[in-house]
């Protein structure tokens, strides 16, 4: 379902509202300024009509000229705030929380040390010995839940992830920031000064029509691409995390979709027009306009998108990758 | 995918040429007269434009103003034939006849008792207890390759059919018949005077465009409505039965078109834009327009077609009727 001219984050899988909704709902109220989204350009419609749909118009909607990971998607949004002390929330609009007050306890307990210019991470509570993620080592602590970071270890192997998750002191980087917005910059002018050189020039050099600001291309391009990871939090010296349980799950496979959602009686998660007769435990997501009828399954994932239509069993959702390959060649 | 505009015998099933396709190659050449076509009038174009496509142009296409099942049917084409002492071959259109030399063989084997009178039918050789078959308990021999009917037996219970078949002296009715236009409607005159009546009256008042005759419908609508089993073949005293070994399907379920088809080398059998990786024994049916993608799948059937997806595992195909059931609630 998720394709180049419409990602994960523009699609609604977990309800009525797409997850760049759902994100924007999660900082809406009086404790948040209205967002800074950095888009691809491409997608610039959607994105306002969607954050439109859900009253949460955005403050500045930065589109990107070409995509250089991001680090230098962050810097955008930095210096869009105006790069001063305030404190920057960088949350991926992919990614579901479903204990929101979790994640608002876990960010006041965070903002004392930003405000003191440490970059905190959020380490969410390992539940499996994931290979595809970043993992924090959980150093000692600097303030109530807040934690130095001890290490990061990039996607480790199966048995490296086992033993982190057996230890009990490891959190899976998810990918969610809080810090200053100066600070961050500053850290790019230690230890990616090309990029921060970039990204200013990029902006400096930006056209704006309303909310939309679009960096200079040129500019843009001559940045490195870098994640904000490698080039900037495995590298400060005053990075913390604060480990939080609040239902996290970036949603990246159709196996974690099932995981997150509320199964009926049967344990089926049906989305969309379907009927299942004798049918347990199966994930079925059919979009408007097609239909699915099933009988006698069970442990199955089905989608029905478009034009194409998926099968496999619940556990295998990893494979879809595969099936991309495949019908490339 | 069979819908009431588009049934069974208009649908490419087993190959790249429909079920009526396949049925008028199967008695194309010398030995055999332009087939009479009894159908639908809803029909009319689908038969015709069908039957162009394999070169098999009908002697006469008879449009049925309503549906009054097989007897008042058949009826129609033996007076469309002229009601002559011609053998009359009559075939369902949406049967399957994997080996066509054993079928010739078997109609050259009836044709004697047929010119002498008797209704032939052709009784498949059993490989499963079917209780929705009628089945034929094969009598004495009466010529080489003809035995006497001893018994029609109308859709049996479970044991009934399982002892049926362990006893080996029995056939399932195919519902394909051979005999002269005048014995049938001789025989129509004994057991059921009203339909011959009814159908002689519609033929008589039937109007003609081409090859089409559209029998007249308010006497086609006063026939009795039976079937040619309950009508004629179990109360005529000459009734023939040629058992034959043919490969003969009516693919009345999914499970039936997997049976029938040849598998790859993974066991499964695939028909349009398919993308299997590390699937077995499943039965994949996806029309054009569409496309199916499945990894780690074994022994399902999935159909997809229009805007309708079909999964469920082999050997549960009776169970769509469950669906159809659910879907209309």
């Amino acid at each position: 379902m998720s394709r180049p001219e419409k990602p994960k984050q523009l699609l609604s899988l977990t309800g009525t509202e797409t997850m760049l909704q759902l994100t924007a709902r999660r900082t809406a109220g009086e404790r948040f300024a209205a967002p800074i989204v950095v888009a691809n350009a491409f997608h610039a419609d959607l994105v306002e009509e969607q954050l439109l749909e859900v009253a949460a118009s955005a403050q500045a909607l930065v589109l990107e000229p070409s995509g250089r990971n991001t680090a230098p998607a962050i810097a955008l949004a930095a210096l869009a705030a105006g790069g001063g002390s305030d404190p920057l929330l960088v949350m991926p609009s992919d990614h579901v929380i479903v204990d929101v007050d979790a994640f608002h306890a876990a960010i006041a307990a965070a903002l004392p040390m930003v405000q003191d210019g440490w970059l905190v991470t959020f380490g969410i509570a390992p539940d499996s010995p994931e290979t595809g993620y970043g993992w924090i080592k959980v150093g000692e602590p600097i303030a109530a839940g807040v934690h130095r970071v001890e290490k990061f270890v990039e996607k480790p192997p199966r048995d490296k992830a086992e033993a982190m998750l057996a230890a009990g002191d490891h959190a899976w980087n998810g990918g969610i920031f809080l810090f200053r917005a100066d600070m961050y910059l500053g850290a790019l002018s230690v230890f990616a000064p090309e990029m921060l050189v970039a990204t200013q020039k990029a902006m400096d050099l930006a056209t704006r029509d309303g909310l939309r600001i679009f960096p200079d291309a040129e500019a843009f391009a001559a940045s490195p691409s870098d994640s904000i990871d490698y080039a900037v939090m495995e590298k400060a010296p005053r990075v913390a995390v604060v480990p939080v349980a609040m239902g996290w799950s970036d949603v990246g496979s159709w196996d974690a979709l099932h995981a997150l959602s509320d199964p009926d009686a049967g344990g089926n998660v049906v989305r969309g027009d379907v009927v299942a007769i004798d049918a347990s435990n199966c994930l079925v997501q059919c979009e408007p306009g097609l239909r699915v009828a099933l009988v006698g399954v069970s442990d199955l994932i089905i989608v029905a998108s478009g034009k194409d239509v998926l099968v496999l069993p619940r556990g295998r959702s990893q494979d879809v990758k595969k099936l991309i390959e495949a019908m490339k060649e």
